[in-house]
Formats: C-alpha cells, sequence, structure tokens
C-alpha cells in the first residue's frame, strides 16, 4: 500500500491565486487533489505515448438493421479476446445502437481495434476513449 | 428511411492517389464508404460544438478500497439519472476500478457530468469519449 | 512583481516515483518547474474555453501560383487587422507557401477567423495553435 | 501539374442534406472543395502518425525579463537548424512574449523540439502546431 508523502511546490503568487479560482471551479476540495489529477493526466498520456499497456473504451454507433452487421462486429470483437474486456449494448433509438468496449491491452492493439470497428460498413461513427489500467497512477 | 443519391465529386488526380493509399490502409473498401466516414466525423464535432443533444461515455478509474467512495459516485450518479443511461463496472485487478457510464444528453450536461466525476476525491483519471445518438449522422 | 510562495502537497508515494521519473524524461530541472507548466497548461486550455481574450498562431498551407489567391488572403486578414498582430510567409518550395498568422483576441473571434481562412479555396490546409497573451498565466 | 478528375459518391440522402447544411455555415462554395479539405485533414494526420517529413509551428510564451532566458532560447534554436526555418518574436506586453517557431522536418524531432523549448525554466507555455509541406496533400 502506498504512503503519503509531503514535499513543497515554490508558485509564483499571482499564478497561485489563479490556479486557487481554477479548482474552485472545477470542484476540488485540495490543491493536492488538483495537482495529483494533473499529474495522472501527464502519466496516462505518457503510457499511451510509450506504447504501454493501457485500459479504455471504444463507443461506436451503427444500424442494427444493416443485414450482417451485428454478427460482423461479434467476429471481429472475437478475433481480439485478448484485448477485449467486455462489451455492452445499448439501444438509442428504433435504428442506432450504441456498443461499448472495454479494452486493455498494448495502446497500439487498442488503437488498431478501434480503427478495424470504426471502418466496418454501417458502423457511423466511433470514439476511442483512452485511460489507464491504473496500475501506474497509483 | 433514406436513399442513396449520387453526386460527382472533382480532385486532383495526384489528391486522389494518396487519399486511395490512405483509405486501403484503414480499410474501407471504396471511396464512398470513407468520404461519408470523414463527413460524419465532422457533423458530430459539429454536434458537440453546438452543445445539441449528443451521446458518449464517461469512462474512469477509481481504487474501490477508498471506503464511501463507491457509494459517493452513485449518489452523484443519480443525481444525472436524466443523462446517464447505465453504468458497466469493471474489475481491472485487486484496487482498480474501471467504470463505464454511457451518457445521453446536452453536450454541456455531459462535459459537465464529467468533470464532476473526475474530480471526485479517489478517482484517479477520467476520459469523456464523444459520440452521437446517430440521428445527425443518418 | 510576483514573489514566489511555497506550498505543501501531499501525494502518494507510488505516484510521486512515477511523477519523478516523467519530469526527468521531459528534461524539467525541479517538481515545481514541471508543476508550474502543468497548472499552465490547465489555466491556458480555461482561457480558450471561457472565451477569454487569448493568443495564438494561425498556420495554413496555399499555393502560391493560384491566381488571385494571395490577394485574397491578404484581403480577408485586413478585414481582422484587430486580431492580427503579423503574418509571416515561408516559401515551402516551387509551389507551397507556409503562412504564420499571430493572433490576439477573443477565443471565439480567433477561432472564426482560422474557419475563414482554412476554408477559402486553394488553401490546402490550416491548423490553429491555441496558447495565451501571458498575463493569466503569469 | 496535377489534373482535376471527376468521381461519384454515393451518399444517403437525409446525410447529404445535414452536410450541406455543415459546408454552407463553414463557408465552403461547393461540395468538391468541403470533401477536399476533409481529405487534406487526413493525410496530414496521417503524415504526423507515419513520422513522415512535416512542417508546423512552434509557438511559445516567455517573460524576456529573466535574466539568460533569451539567449538560452536562441542557442537551444541553434542547435536545431536543421528543423528551424525561421523565427518570428511579437512583444505582447511590457513582459510577455511571443516567439514563433517555423519548423520543417521529421515529425517525431519536430515534436522534441517543442517539448525542449517547452520546459526550458522562464517558458509559460508552448503549443505545437501540426500541417504539412504540402508535398502530400497536393
Amino acid at each position: 500500500m502506498s504512503e503519503l508523502v509531503r514535499f513543497g511546490v515554490s508558485l509564483e503568487d499571482s499564478l497561485l491565486i489563479k490556479f486557487d479560482r481554477l479548482i474552485k471551479k472545477r470542484g476540488y476540495a485540495t490543491r493536492s487533489e488538483a495537482l495529483r489529477d494533473l499529474i495522472r493526466q501527464e502519466l496516462v498520456k505518457n503510457e499511451w505515448e510509450e506504447d504501454q499497456e493501457v485500459a479504455g473504451t471504444i463507443t461506436f454507433i451503427y444500424d442494427h438493421h444493416r443485414r450482417g452487421l451485428s454478427s460482423q462486429l461479434t467476429d471481429l470483437q472475437h478475433g481480439h479476446q485478448d484485448t477485449i474486456i467486455s462489451t455492452q449494448h445499448i439501444h438509442l433509438d428504433h435504428h442506432n445502437c450504441l456498443e461499448i468496449v472495454a479494452v486493455k491491452g498494448k495502446a497500439s492493439e487498442v488503437q488498431e481495434l478501434a480503427d478495424a470497428l470504426r471502418s466496418v460498413k454501417g458502423v457511423r461513427h466511433g470514439a476511442l476513449s483512452m485511460t489507464s489500467t491504473g496500475k501506474e497512477i497509483a
């Protein structure tokens, strides 16, 4: 279990005033919490840049009336079982399905899977959400 | 049901060669499909800029051992029932949980909810994935 | 003139180790410097979100052989004199010009000007670089 | 010199209506122009992903009163002569300078130079603008 350590930071007072205003607006209770989040954001960015093991979600939209599309998407996902944790399916309206694929794996493999899903004919839009497995930001 | 229409596009031949190379690399079968996806990307970007009704996912990571955190997150989500469609919870390892919230609502409300979840103490990282309800890109 | 103030930050020791590794990789001499930069990044992001007075550059590429294009771009720029500080012109090769417009103004006006320049026929690509007037991050 | 070629694109009529609305809002005269720009955007994104030769600008802000900073920045830039085309210096106010470095080189080298300039003590904010040498999008 990791312990809290304390260290000192030097900052221009004028900059600190602006930072305090921003963290209040964003709803943080303390400076330490806000700084911790900024640090984690940078670490997560770095995980993706260095092609480390990451986690994320691939979210895409498609029309389930399109013949054969659902099974094509399922096939594609089965070919990436090592990367995919789970898939959630949401019926947005009569036509549109939102499918959310939770993924964990090397950043480049996750990116590749996202590209593959996005380029399937009938998938209307896809977005990749980049986060962390949590190990490197604890 | 929408029908396919056909129209002509003029392009420099040198540009077309490079585009054909790119769509092959990305795995598209035809130019029309690739262009359709580019158009939809722009439309989705525009939905978010104009604060229209959008869909998306908020993905975040937290340590479920932190006392009171789960119930705090649940409370926060219940306060946004109109925006949240469903929540999926994934156990990444002994400590880290990945929680994926599927959302639908005004872009600004979705953004606000993402900020609120991200700034909860104990949430280690959060990412917002921006897609569409599908209505405006069909 | 702003003075340096010092305050304490609490961080998990495991997170601090990873942060120290990252700031070394990025070339920072001290934690304070790295944190100052993270804070400023957030403040600049916030300036653009809140449509404050910002600074930036609009960089675009065009073919100067295209008849009438240069004067059309100059005309457009003259219509935005209040936002434009200066324009630098670089001859990339026989055909391609890189034009860099330094801008200062409300974020929304800068964005509008970037869109206008980008959509001129013959402009091949445009990119907007978002930074600050410096006042709010000192 | 490249010639214009014409080819047909199939699109759902409902999607075409929305696209026409968007290109009107963005100020394009024809669909071909708007599509050409979408295609070029993708090609430029691809140039950066594949670490090809690219062009761009590095824009940063610093306080010129800081002793030794200007010469440190000049030294750093001289060490990257092959990548830097030119530098433009703008006096934003009594304290803040905006420096705009036009660059051309491998994407990874440009990125590295941007990181190096950003992490210099006294540089308050830096932004990298990614565009193309124009050769691959003509």
